[in-house]
């Protein structure tokens, strides 16, 4: 790894393993923020080991995005950025390659102990960075706090690993405040409104420390809420993609749309795109898909885009209090 | 079917197959065109039979476009607007409602005699007004013209009709002139490509009739060859898309480029959006799916995007002479 790039492609790994096992053909599969140094790293393992390879040209945003096609024409397929969501029938073929961060965390972990007010700290992270999080602890230890780590449930790859449908991490611990080593302001604010408790970001790239402020994303939820009261006619979308399908869960929400007196439809894709729902004509959505969807993309859908508790809050079976986040939880 | 709907949906049809066959789920897939009208449609089987209905929210372009992974939750999949492609491992779950429209072809064909110049006339259609060729020929015959049907290859289900990927149908025909009845432009400029003869578009929903002019598109095309003449570095496109998959293909493709030192990507995916492309860095693209993919959004990717024969006129194994559209073939 070069001191300027700051992920860690592990290209060595791959040509060695690929020596190794000797695979025909292989796939590349990048998540969006990658996908441009896709080509360069298919020379570099081309190159090297001269094995065919096809690259993944899907939309890809999480583990659970994992490209099912591609692998009937491949016999090992690296999936960059992401760690393994959880065991399933299509491991066995894919290599999660993490592309862990070398950027320090400890200097934006030490410009945060002054904005930490409590002694018992839940500290978490993402999969780039899940490798400093012993750097910093031991900062928080110095400094006097406890550095609390959650296991997370089965979907979780590493102790303190959070992921945008999954804040199991925080489930429990016995903590008064958390800290958020990484960028982005889902992962955090998702804990927030799952714990109720005070949620700090360091930030190691931006070097920023700043605070969790959760009224924003929640007069915004609230808004969708609203609209969707007198709707008579929901689309509930199910997405095919591995780590997202959900059929159970719309099946429950269609009943219970139905038990109301409403009108529901399964809808069943694999990308969901604000263009490919205008076909249809419904009074509100309901996304069983990726929990990310509903708020990244709010206002961009021709109807309001509710996420599963939204609807129950919508449909008079939950308190508006009890508005959360959607999570993807595992065992 | 009701007078002021113009295409048969076989609503009676589809409740009747369920009453036998007592599936627990089917699936509904509707082209662009229909999707619209996919809740009602499913109110009305749903009020019929009480059956579990799950909708397909996938972009669907053709029979080519079959969604695969509703098929793993239905026992029985409705797919409307196209016939039968072939048969392949799908099909025995697969029933295709070819959505025939009821729409009258004779007074346009009649239109057409003054223009027609040949005796011996090639006439083709698509799906939706097949079963209205006899009444087309019969029509030509009264005016002393001769009605040639070709019967196309494996690809095509019934004689004389056209796909935007196949013109079989008019290989061989030992005809003067082609009469296409239908609207749109794609499947008569294909046919003129394709067999450098004269063809006439009459349309029945318009009932215009006009003559196919291909100096428009081949001007477009031939801008599009030119400005991949110094490209170095080429992304080979491979839908996955069951009636869209062509491996081999791209693999033909990428040793012709190595053969002329360029370098070749295969970069695979399911739907292709120009969004999409735009993460890889290439100097032109050649799309091997859907080969109306070039041609209709032909400007809007980050780079040309070449079919094929295009490809191999850039990269000197074709005359400029020799371009035609793409096509997907049978046997």
């Amino acid at each position: 790894m070069s001191s300027s790039e700051p992920f860690d492609f592990r290209i060595e790994y791959i040509i060695d393993t690929i020596k190794d096992a000797q695979p025909s053909v292989v796939g590349l599969q990048f998540p969006e923020g990658f996908k441009r140094r896709g080509t360069a790293i298919a020379d570099r393992i081309s190159e090297a080991t001269g094995v065919e390879i096809l690259i993944s040209a899907n939309p890809c945003y999480g583990a659970c995005d994992l490209d099912v096609a591609i692998l009937d024409n491949v016999d090992i397929l690296f999936h960059f950025g992401h760690a393994q969501l959880d065991d399933n029938k299509y491991s066995e073929k894919v290599i999660f390659i993490e592309t862990r961060s070398d950027t320090d965390v400890t200097e934006v972990v030490r410009k945060a102990i002054p904005e930490i007010t409590g002694k018992r700290i839940g500290v978490m992270t993402t999969v780039q960075h899940i490798g400093k999080l012993p750097d910093a602890c031991e900062i928080l230890e110095a400094e006097g706090k406890e550095c609390l780590i959650g296991r997370g449930d089965s979907k979780i790859a590493y102790p303190g690993q959070v992921l945008g449908c999954n804040f199991s991490v925080a489930d429990g611990l016995d903590c008064d405040e958390y800290l958020y080593i990484g960028s982005g302001q889902f992962h955090p604010l998702g804990v927030s409104l799952a714990t109720g408790k005070r949620v700090l970001i360091a930030d190691p790239f931006s070097n920023e420390v700043r605070e969790v402020d959760p009224r924003k994303i929640m007069k915004q939820r609230s808004a969708v809420i609203a609209n969707s009261l007198d709707a008579e006619t929901f689309g509930i979308l199910v997405s095919t993609k591995p780590g997202q399908y959900r059929m159970e869960l719309a099946r429950q929400l269609k009943e219970l749309a139905e038990k109301h007196g409403k009108t529901a439809y399964i809808l069943t894709m694999d990308l969901i795109t604000p263009d490919q729902m205008l076909q249809f004509r419904v009074d509100a959505f309901v996304s069983t898909a990726c929990p990310r969807l509903a708020i990244d993309e709010v206002g961009r859908f021709s109807a309001p885009m509710l996420t599963p508790p939204e609807f129950e809050i919508v449909i008079g079976e939950r308190e508006w209090e009890e508005l959360t986040f959607d999570e993807i939880r595992g065992e």
